[in-house]
């Protein structure tokens, strides 16, 4: 179970009610009571549990759990008297279900008396300001927004509802969709890195773009994200963005891409939809990367990447030909001289 | 034009004024009123834009911008009702043109109620200190410094003239020159990563040198520069450094230098002038890299590089050499077995 | 000597006294005073330095300082007047010597005015709560800690004695062992990275668990470590975390390991004790890594490491097959074609 100093559990559920919400089918006696989630080898007789690898069929023979979100192909192997509640994606399914034992709660609405409100900004109704926190002037949110202890909204940035932004973060010159959620120490809005230098110093390019960040995204802690430089730098609906990734002025994120920790994506490269990046990952300037590509995490892409195109490596290369590569080179260094 | 909500455009200007600002040659009517910059594709007559690229030729060819930065080989292309500002730096002087219609104006004087001052600290005239920074003993700022929201500024710091410091960044140990700008979350001054650890455990060295930053150096956001630790740590004159940089102890880096996003630097080594470092370049401790060494994104240099040289890889090698080792693995790694 | 406006220099201490805190044996005048530590070329009649590299001999010889801490195979070389200090680990012996003269003072006891403190926190004797720092519900903290400006504890954190939190730094879901220390910027306890993603959308992954910290760890500068998606992520006593490093859910690190900067840490990798991993060496996730090992830097470890191995490069090779295929590659690639 989780530490009450942190989490609070709802429920119980029965079986039948968390079938329902995770849109699983119910074989077994659905009035069975559910307390919490818990790991297969864990998990008692109260408890909730999922499979999704076959690695872990010896712990579902032997688990006491009361009840399994389970694939409809490994359903056999589990023990006679759990309740099964069957479904193509079990670790969807237990996302859904942990959510109803463990929904976040909206902090009670209020505004605390240290922080410090800008007169002309606006808030929507039900937000919830932490202490310290700074809004600036004509500053808008939208509904059930919460600003967490003493982070910064800049001047002039538009929030949707529901938007959470987390501890000590810093955003200016964004306009951010709704249930977005901005982890602390995130940076948004900061002017990019322009400027024309040469041996009589050097001259700052002003940046007048924005940043533009649709609906479900998430920005790691300690993510930086520059404003555009004329353009707007632009984050597509439900991306994910992890902790300390780098986003440069310009770029253009497309819907539901993936970046992994310290990712880093220079300035002007734009990535099409569902991209995943694995950590290190990192872009050079001005590149087009297709929608579904897969770049492996370290690697250093200096081309364009076509759609669905899965690379790794510095000068990143497809996987196959990086690992042959690899592969290939291992044999040949080992070889004795004369060989 | 860029969004009100976070810019406010100044002008209009005279052709021949901008020409005057930017050290361009005017070639036609200095009397055409321009209001704002705009990229060649959407600028119109009273707009002025900038061309410094031959790819963008056919864009110049049909704009419909009322004046145009451009260099001299390129100024025939131009459509003949356009005036022509022409200079050899179009890129620079496009930046100087922008600064004139978006000039970053300083906030208005004065102390946020909100901000914690400590009694001893001494500030120069016409700051500005946001809702919520700390300022801590015996600090000094110069004239026209702005402190923003949240920010820490140290016991002991002193800071010169214009000097800006974003919102939730944190300074101590630190002098620092004249108009430096210091981003959102940038970390300077805090003890460098020094301690003797064996098995009988672990002893933390006192870090007793401080972070000396020149004129006009800009540390990107939650960037992070620990002090010496008994020399101090130096960045020189005009250096930018991106986001998410790490700089360790005693670390020295020389005049105009340009240090690219996630870039990470070892303790006790140093740059000389005008050193470029790509995205996520990083450097092994004790190192001398020479002025105007050009060291490629992603690479791991491990030992002194010659001023002037141009590296990548990691370990770093010369450029040609890096690009010769990937072409011929890439080819023999493809030939089928017995080829 | 370091800079007073920033440090604060105790004793003077006879040589007599140093002998004793540092453990080493005395060889001269035990009376004489001395009065700060300095470096071997500058230091004078009343400094001690030290000695623990043969490649400062020629500065040993020549230099002025009253005492110096040296390895009794180096004692020889010292010049006739100077106290020595002989110990077998001269680097560790200057550590504390270091800390005698410039040792760090607990600040003086007390809350500041503008700091929020949840009625319901906890704090111990003697502790020193900065401006803007919050500290939520529930929170407790041992005795004589100190929370730095603008500091954020969130809800029923604990923190043991002696803890120090830096300036803006972010805790949530953890629990802290003693005299344990967090850099500025640092975020602690937000949820991982958990999610499932399909082209229906995306769903959030509940994080359970908490990030469990052992005594004398150190986490640097805008370093961030996710809690626990169930399982707790663990840091193990006396592992020392340098900036900008990325410590994924789950993960479990031993005792005295050491991140240097920038380091990426993937969920669920385990590593034992004693691990030192290089600037931006990155881990895939549910990895083990063996008691002992070394991982250069930038390496990218994608399997598990065997104790006390060494590896480095990308993938991640022992070190010497690593600097056998770099040699290869590099003579190979360079001979002309037909050779």
């Amino acid at each position: 179970m989780a530490d009450p100093r942190f989490f609070a559990v709802a429920g119980p559920f029965t079986a039948a009610e968390l079938a329902q919400r995770t849109g699983a089918t119910l074989t077994g006696d659905g009035q069975r009571v559910l307390k919490d989630v818990a790991p297969l080898d864990t998990a008692g007789p109260d408890h909730l549990c999922f499979l999704d690898n076959r690695k872990y069929l010896d712990a579902l023979r032997q688990t006491r759990a009361g009840a399994c979100l389970i694939h409809p192909d490994l359903a056999k192997e589990a023990p006679k008297d759990a309740v099964l509640l069957v479904t193509p994606e079990p670790y969807r399914a237990y996302a859904l279900a942990a959510q109803a034992f463990y929904a976040e709660a909206h902090p009670e609405p209020g505004i605390d008396k240290s922080a410090s409100i800008d007169k002309s900004a606006k808030l929507g109704e039900f937000c919830r300001v932490d202490a310290g926190a700074v809004i600036g002037a004509r500053a808008e949110l939208g509904t059930r927004c919460h600003i967490g202890p003493n982070a910064v909204i800049g001047s002039g940035c538009k929030l949707g509802d529901e938007v959470r932004v987390g501890s000590n973060a810093s955003l200016s010159h964004c306009l951010i969709g709704n249930r977005v959620r901005i982890y602390p120490g995130a940076r948004i809005g900061q002017d990019g890195f322009g400027f024309a230098s040469d041996r009589k110093g050097v001259v700052k390019v002003p940046q007048l773009g924005r940043v533009l960040i649709g609906d479900d995204v998430e920005v790691g802690a300690n993510s930086t994200i520059d404003r555009g430089a004329g353009p707007d730098t632009i984050i597509g609906p439900g991306t994910m963005i992890d902790n300390l990734v780098q986003i440069g002025h310009n770029v253009q994120i497309g819907r539901q891409c993936v970046l992994v920790a310290q990712v880093g994506v220079s300035g002007s490269t734009k990535l099409g939809d569902f991209v995943v990046v694995g950590g290190q990952g990192a872009f050079a300037g001005h590149l087009n990367i297709g929608s579904g590509a897969q770049i492996g995490a370290k690697a250093g892409v200096m081309r364009d990447i076509a759609p669905g195109e899965r690379v790794v490596g510095s000068p990143a290369v497809p996987v196959k030909e990086f690992f042959r590569q690899v592969a290939w080179l291992q044999r040949m260094a080992s070889k004795k001289q004369g060989d």
